[in-house]
């Protein structure tokens, strides 16, 4: 036990960021790593995270603020922008995830990205072809991350795999109807009313550098937008705030309504009319109704990479 | 077969990339891939990877000159500088490596880059892993491919791996003395009399961008290293003419004596003082020998990345 690996996930955790760091580093220890691994985290837990750590009794992550001469390994993530704080005093060792891909390194190190619903999917798949016993806890929290990331297999990002391995952890988990269980977890999630419009932006916040420009954009996934939408102003107000201190060229919430299938998104900043051309439709008072939209990473990241870059 | 799709390895390629992107693409037609999938290569084939290809009977891989509105899977390499030309107006749509990583993309990928003596290997794994089988020129030329990335399995970037599963292959393509035939593959290679230094010099040539500055490194595996020293005069005239040429700050060429196993570095450029104190010796006359060094991936780069950044 003389050397220290911290496996972490994006900041603003989600559950799948959460989730995939302690699966993998248990994975790490039951295959004989003898190194000291440490499931690690860049920010506070959401209420969604913490009802299914809660239900399947598996302690949260520590907290790594600054990874300043740490050795790290990175899921669910591989850009600058959402890699724990000084990563670049500290050393990337393996990098696992599903997004979109920001990386240079010139030592080659293991690095698996893979276009499935949720990093929890690679790591459970690991579990499975390496014939290493999973323990209920991991299962269920695994379960909840390809659920969560896949907003209940809803949407465009969920692939057979996803379906596949979620089956697979179902009875290991001792889960009996994955739709009932994705439900509860999206309504312990979306108990706004007592939060502040900063922290229910800031519950998952992501920035990116597109064609040069800083843009940060926001996801709530909730199962009712209403209690949201009255509260416009509110967050218009903080997302200009956040623009300013942030340096960003635009600000993005998107308001995912994982029953209806759509996404309001709130945007405030300099690039309203690309972003409405990018999409065919008009920003109106800083509002745009997306339907059919429920993932950033795939229907909103690319097509602004795409415009952005022009 | 509507679809095509191109794999491809790097520019000037080596017998990896030319050996990986054939296997590669084998293995996805033997796994029912309905796509029209076509190895492919940037540049000529050199010598070694002629011989290898002559001796398992398999066809060289067809030119692709632009990769303008290609779908493209790169295997050996995921440096834009590396890629078939106008890759960014083409679309990549897989990558396997084994090198640094220097990798943006908007849209979720496959990108497996670990950090194994070659490609191949993990190409071979894949077939071993899948149960699907392996004709013996298949065998032979991913093995072929593995020894050349290794230096027979000299260089430090070799893994336990890499011998584990060139034991695997060694029978399937019927090779019974790996010494021997790697000792074969490079004396095909070494050749170099009837070639002008500019040929040598682009054999194995790759352009990196450290700390914003162009450094261009050849590498020229050789079982004797005397002839080429000799012709140093002829060496460092057309380094000065490519330098100029391709804007370079500074262009390196190793002659690695595989048997001696220890680089002799011709360097022209700006950062000679810079580059001798990375090495911790003095360039004298354009000249360094760096005894132990094989391995330009795992010596060279990383530790001219780290003093050009600073």
């Amino acid at each position: 036990m003389e050397e220290k690996i911290y496996i972490i996930g994006h900041k603003n955790p989600d559950t799948d960021s959460i989730c995939s760091a302690i699966a993998y580093a248990e994975l790490k220890k039951k295959q004989g790593d003898k190194r000291e691994i440490i499931p690690a985290r860049s920010g506070d837990i959401n209420d969604e995270t913490g009802f299914i750590l809660k239900k399947f009794n598996i302690d949260p992550p520590s907290l790594l603020k600054d990874a300043t001469g740490k050795k790290i390994i990175l899921v669910d993530h591989s850009e600058p922008k959402q890699r724990p704080e000084n990563s670049d005093k500290g050393e990337i060792i393996e990098v696992i995830d599903h997004h979109n891909i920001n990386f240079q390194q010139a030592t080659p190190i293991l690095f698996h990205a893979e276009p499935l619903g949720s990093t929890s999917t690679i790591i459970a798949r690991m579990y499975f072809e390496k014939n290493i016993d999973i323990e209920k806890g991991i299962a269920g929290i695994l379960l909840g991350a390809i659920i969560s990331d896949t907003v209940i297999f809803r949407s465009p990002i969920t692939t057979q795999e996803d379906k596949d391995i979620a089956q697979k952890l179902k009875p290991i988990a001792e889960v009996d109807d994955l739709e009932a269980f994705g439900i509860e977890m999206f309504k312990a999630k979306s108990n706004w009313k007592e939060k502040s419009a900063h922290d229910i932006i800031n519950t998952d916040y992501k920035e990116y550098e597109l064609g040069g420009k800083n843009i940060g954009i926001s996801q709530i996934e909730t199962v009712d937008t209403s209690n949201l939408k009255e509260r416009k102003d509110e967050f218009i107000e903080i997302m200009e705030h956040m623009s300013k201190e942030r340096n960003l060229d635009t600000i993005i919430v998107l308001l995912t309504d994982i029953i209806k299938e759509g996404c309001l998104a709130f945007i405030s900043g300099n690039s309203l009319e690309q972003i409405g051309k990018t999409f065919g439709k008009e920003i109106k008072d800083n509002e745009i109704y997306l339907p059919g939209v429920l993932s950033r990473k795939k229907q909103i990241v690319p097509p602004l990479e795409k415009a952005f870059s022009q």
